[in-house]
């Protein structure tokens, strides 16, 4: 059975489980939940969880652990992607905005009422801790890109700390999680952690490349989101140390016609694209890397496998 | 050593822990918090929670409770009442919103991260199954309450699933608890929990009775707040079962000119100002009732005083 093969199973209870836990009376909660948490998507963080689980040993399992950082996830992007009410009102948004902002956050809360559930089941007190620091240093994370962008406080240490605490610490839940329920020794869980936190990193820096030298079509959004909420990310960041119209153009956020090409431009033809895509094939390669200490199975090497995707991923 | 004075202790700890808890590096986050958490309230949740513990014997205590059960109520108010994004643009709101809702909700989040971390560090599983349990109702109450506005699903039903669900099932919680924390006998808990569920009724009752009948004074905001919402409470409810255009007046959310005046005429004129008055005095009343189980205390005797002040509180 190939490691593909195994994770069907616990994949699909995942799914029926997770429709179990976000069943609600309330009417508007199950129409946001519908499209936004049980509409499936690509299940990243529970698949790390299965992974993790299983190059332990056994069967790739550990259920609740999966449901609760899904349930994080979904309940941050509840959090994190408010729009302007007024948009609501004239109803340009997708069909779950139509409530309006309270209602997405209050439907994100009810996940994060059942995350506490889910956890509670474990009967492990270490997860209750384990989660609250995590969620501590995502929420943090979120309010200090918000926080840079507002004040302009660019500097790749800010983004280090923004990517590792709004991505990578739950990635590293996500593998270091089954470790710490089947009492793995020290070094185990250490290596799994820092995995989790390496290819989270290495994802984001992919995903906040894409987002503006990707394509829409592959992107399924316009590109330059971030530029359009002046977030700096590791290419402009990378592009105003040598260009200072790169600054200008995120001060006014890609206002202007041709702001968007001019920094795909600029990327290209300066070698910053190349260079930052350098940067997260190291990181990729470092993740995998981590897994050293681990002993060698499939589902060792499908994590690596995962983490060097980040080097190419074009979607 | 009267009640009054047995608390001061246990309120000072409490807010010196909470200012200890919420403390983050994030410099938004904190200018939130000032504002928000640590500016002082009314700390009716914390209150509740030091005397139903002295109403058990013993020091009025129970501090990881009170800091849960407030840090609930705070992410709570940073979630259910966001604003038009355009108006905060415009500069009109207070300093803690200039930053966004989505920087407001996330310091919302970041507060229920340390509600987890608080209950981890009683140890206990039950009350982290509790807390899972209210959080649920909590936003199911609050998600609730939108959908019946915009639905205009109006009901005395829904209107006490609303109070119950959103402010009652904390309130049982704050009194609950702690005689759940000290393992008393299940007539005690009952009691207790009936206390909390009864008391919050009435006080949710008294805060929408007022943001019509009150005024701007001792309200601290203009009257009317809830019409304009949309929101039906117990005295619209009642008024439109009599008066048909009480239903327009809410469809329109009170927008013409005179339409709150109109309302609150109807209400005196009609007697229903009277009869929920009647209403609110015998919830709380029944509130002191089910407090009979317990040993006579000053601390039972607080509690009962607390609940009978529902009848008449005018701000």
């Amino acid at each position: 059975m190939t490691v593909h093969e195994a994770l069907e199973a616990p994949l699909l209870r995942f799914e029926e489980a997770l429709s179990e836990l976000v069943r609600s009376e309330v009417l508007f909660i199950r129409l946001i939940h519908q499209d936004l948490v049980t509409a499936g998507g690509k299940r990243i963080r529970p698949r790390l969880v299965f992974l993790a689980s299983g190059a332990l040993g056994g069967a790739p399992y550990d259920l609740e652990l999966a449901l609760a950082v899904e349930l994080l996830h979904s309940a941050t992007l509840l959090h994190d992607d408010l729009i302007d009410d007024a948009e609501t009102r004239r109803g340009k948004e997708a069909a779950f905005r139509k409530y309006g902002n309270a209602v997405s956050v209050l439907s994100g809360d009810f996940l994060l009422s059942r995350l506490l559930f889910v956890i509670a089941k474990t009967g492990r007190m270490e997860l209750v801790e384990r989660f609250a620091e995590v969620a501590k240093t995502l929420s943090e994370g979120e309010v200090l890109q918000f926080q840079v962008a507002a004040l302009e406080d660019y500097s790749l240490e800010n983004y280090e700390r923004i990517i590792t605490a709004k991505t990578a610490v739950l990635m590293a839940l996500c593998t270091e999680g089954p470790a710490l329920l089947k009492g793995e020794a020290e070094e185990v869980r250490e290596a799994l952690r820092r995995f989790g936190l390496l290819y989270g990193q290495a994802f984001q820096m992919r995903d906040d490349y894409l987002d503006l030298m990707g394509t829409p079509e592959t992107l399924g959004k316009p590109v330059g989101g971030d530029v359009r909420e002046g977030k700096a990310t590791l290419i402009t960041l990378l592009l105003m140390e040598r260009f200072p119209e790169v600054r200008e153009i995120l001060r006014r956020k890609g206002r202007e016609a041709g702001d968007l090409e001019r920094l795909r431009a600029l990327a290209q033809e300066s070698g910053v694209a190349k260079e930052v895509e350098e940067r997260i094939r190291q990181r990729a390669e470092a993740a995998a890397r981590a897994l050293l200490p681990l002993p060698d199975s499939p589902y060792k090497e499908a994590l690596k496998a995962l983490a060097l995707k980040e080097a190419k991923r074009l979607s």
